[in-house]
C-alpha cells in the first residue's frame, strides 16, 4: 500500500460533508471570480482579504477595519458597497496595503463550511495562482480536498477545470481513488489547449458575459499571473 | 427563444432537490449494476421488477408476490435473499414470466426520491437499453432529468458516461443549459472508443472487480443488448 496522502475533489458544497476533511488542506475554488480576485488583490499587495457571507457583515466589517467593501449581484456593485468582484478593479496602485472586505455567495459559503467541518488548513485556488497552490500541496504531505464552489450548489465546469489542472500537476504525490478527480483531470486534459473557447460553453459564461465581463473571465483562466498563496488565518486571507 | 424542452444531469442524489423535477421524465441511472440488471431481466421476459429500499421489504414483498428476492452487499448475495445483482443471473430460461424483487442501495433510493419529488414519469437507463431510453425521451417532448445514482452520494464516472451517451444521441431535441450535461457529453466523447479500458479506471471497478465481477461490468457497458424501456408504475418497473 502507498503512504502517499489522499486527494479528493468535491464538486459542490452540498457534497462536502460526505468527506472526512479533518486534517485536510482544503482548497476553495471559485474560478469565476471570487478566488481569482482574492489572488489578484493579494498579489497586488493588499494587506488582507476578509471573506464574508452577507452584505450586512461586509458593511459592518468595512467600518470597523477601514477596509474597502466589495461585492456584486447580477454583475453590478451591490448597493451600499464600494467596489465589485472583478480582479481588474484591484491593481497595485489602488489596493496595496489595504484591507479588502469581500462578500461572494458560493465561494465564501464553502470556505466557512470547510472551517466548520474541521479542515486543518484552508487556502484559495484559481488559475492566476495555480502554481502557488500546487507547490504548497506538494510540500504539505497532508490529505487534500479540492473544493469546487459551484453555482447555487450546481456543478460548474470552470471549477472542475481548475481542479483538473491542479491534479495533473501533483497527481504523482497523492493516492487518488476519486472519480470526481479522474473526471476533472480528463476535462482539463481535453481542454487545456482551448480554454478560451471552452469557457464560452459554460453556463457561467453565458450568465456573466451578458454583463460585459468577457475580459474578466478570460483573465480568470490565465495561469500564474497572480501567483501567491492566500491562506485563511483568524478571519483573514493573507499571503 | 427555443421551445425545446430542457435537459439536466444530476450527478448525485444529494443534488436532486436543487432541480424542479415536476413534469419531468426522470431517468434513473445505476450502470454498475442495478439498472443494467433491471433492463436485462425485463428484456428476458420478467413480468415486473419491484425495486425496494431494504432487505426486510425485499423479503416481505417476495413472500406476498411469490417473487424472486435479490440483492448484494460486497459482491455477495445478502443473507435471506435468493439471488444477487448480476444481469447474468437472469437469462430468459430462468426469469421469464416471474417477478423480481430487487434491493439496491444507490439506484433504488434515487428512484424513490424522484417519485417523492413529483416526477411526471420515472424510467431506468443503462447501456443495455440506451436506444430505448433515447427514443422515448425524444418522443415525449417533456423536460428531462438524467439522474445518476452515484455511490454513497459520491459522483461516479460510469453513470456520467451513460448520461453523456444519452445526451450525444438526443441533444438536438433539447435546450441544455447545464454544466453537468456538458461535462458528461465531453466524458463520453473522450471515452466512447475505449470504454472497456476506461471503466477499469473507475473506483467502482476497483471495488467490484475484487469480487471477480469483471465480466459483469463489461456487459454493463454494452449498448442495446437488452433494449427495452423499464417504466415505473404503481410500485413496479414494467415494459
Amino acid at each position: 500500500m502507498s503512504n502517499k496522502p489522499t486527494l479528493h475533489t468535491v464538486l459542490s458544497p452540498r457534497l462536502l460533508d460526505i468527506y472526512d476533511i479533518s486534517n485536510c488542506v482544503v482548497v476553495i475554488i471559485d474560478v469565476f471570480r471570487a478566488t481569482s480576485t482574492i489572488a489578484t488583490a493579494l498579489y497586488n499587495g493588499a494587506a488582507r482579504v476578509i471573506p464574508v457571507d452577507t452584505v450586512e457583515q461586509c458593511i459592518q466589517i468595512g467600518k470597523t477595519t477601514g477596509g474597502i467593501t466589495a461585492g456584486e449581484r447580477d454583475g453590478k456593485v451591490i448597493d451600499g458597497l464600494d467596489y465589485g468582484n472583478s480582479p481588474a478593479e484591484y491593481p497595485r496602485s489602488f489596493i496595496e496595503g489595504k484591507t479588502l472586505v469581500l462578500t461572494t455567495t458560493n465561494g465564501t459559503r464553502l470556505l466557512h463550511m470547510a472551517l466548520n467541518n474541521g479542515a486543518a488548513e484552508v487556502v484559495t485556488g484559481s488559475f492566476p495562482n495555480l502554481s502557488a497552490v500546487c507547490n504548497h500541496l506538494k510540500m504539505q504531505k497532508k490529505n487534500v480536498i479540492l473544493g469546487c464552489s459551484a453555482w447555487k450548489d450546481r456543478f460548474n465546469l470552470e471549477d472542475a477545470l481548475f481542479a483538473g489542472a491542479v491534479i495533473k500537476q501533483i497527481q504523482d504525490y497523492f493516492t487518488i481513488h476519486c472519480d470526481s478527480s479522474l473526471m476533472a483531470a480528463d476535462l482539463y486534459s481535453l481542454h487545456k489547449n482551448d480554454m478560451h473557447s471552452f469557457i464560452r460553453r459554460t453556463t457561467h459564461w453565458h450568465r456573466l458575459a451578458s454583463y460585459g465581463l468577457e475580459k474578466d473571465l478570460e483573465y480568470c483562466v490565465l495561469p500564474d499571473v497572480a501567483n501567491v498563496l492566500p491562506v485563511y488565518k483568524n478571519g483573514d486571507l493573507i499571503v
